[in-house]
C-alpha cells in the first residue's frame, strides 16, 4: 500500500501586519476566505467557522481537493492559514493572492510540504511579499 | 503588530499502512478523530466531514486551540493530518498517539512547525514508530 509518489501539497501560510478589520469577525473572514476558494477553482464541499469573543475567528472549507483553514489574531495582524490540495485543477498559490490582498497583509510567509513523502524536498521559509 | 513570539505548532503527520476499514467512512474516522481531540483536552467547538464516493473520508474539528484536519486515501491505507494547537493545555502527543492507535498506523511520519516565526527552528521528518 501507500504506492502513489504523493498526496498532494499542504501550504503553511503566516499573513502578517493585515488590516485588522478584517480578522474581527466571521462576516469580512469569511467572504474573503470563500473568495480565496472559489478564484483558485476549488470545488467547497463543507464549512465550519467559530467566532472568538470578543473578537478573532477560526475558519475551514472543506473542498474536495482537501482544505483551507484560518485562525485570526486581529490584536496582532496577524492570520494563520493552511491550504492542502491533491487535485490537479486548483491553484493554491492564487487563494493565497486572494487572501494576501484581502486581508492587506504586508508581509507573507509561504512554506510548502509535499504530503505522504519521505524524501520530501522542502521549500524554507520564503517571504513573498 | 505581531508582538508575540510564536502562534502555536502546526503538526503535519502522515499516518501509512493504516488499517483501511478506519478510513473509509465517517462513522469510524469520526469516532476515533473526536476520541484524538478530547483525550488530547482540546475544546471543541465546531466539526464539518465529507463522505467521498466510494470512499474515503475528510473532515476537521474547530479547537478553541485552532484545528485538527483529516483525509483518508483507505485504498493505500494513508491518513494525512495536521493538527494546530495555539493553546497550553492541549496536548497533540496524545492525539497523534490516539490517532496512530485508532487507524493501525505502521508508520508514522511527524512534521512540527512553530507558526508566525521567521527564524524558525524546524525538525525534519521524523519516524515516530
Amino acid at each position: 500500500m501507500t504506492t502513489k509518489a504523493d498526496y498532494g501539497q499542504h501550504y503553511l501560510v503566516d499573513f502578517r501586519r493585515c488590516d485588522p478589520e478584517t480578522l474581527r469577525f466571521i462576516g469580512p473572514t469569511r467572504e474573503i476566505f470563500v473568495r480565496a476558494a472559489r478564484e483558485s477553482k476549488a470545488t467547497l464541499v463543507g464549512e465550519n467557522f467559530h467566532q472568538f469573543e470578543p473578537e478573532g475567528v477560526s475558519g475551514v472549507i472543506l473542498i474536495a481537493e482537501s482544505h483551507l483553514s484560518v485562525h485570526t489574531w486581529p490584536e496582532d495582524g496577524f492570520a494563520a492559514v493552511d491550504i492542502f490540495t491533491c487535485g490537479e485543477e486548483m491553484d493554491a498559490e492564487v487563494a493565497i493572492t486572494v487572501l494576501k490582498a484581502g486581508f492587506r497583509a504586508e508581509e507573507t510567509v509561504v512554506r510548502v510540504h509535499t504530503r505522504g513523502r519521505l524524501d520530501e524536498p522542502e521549500s524554507g521559509g520564503a517571504i513573498v511579499g
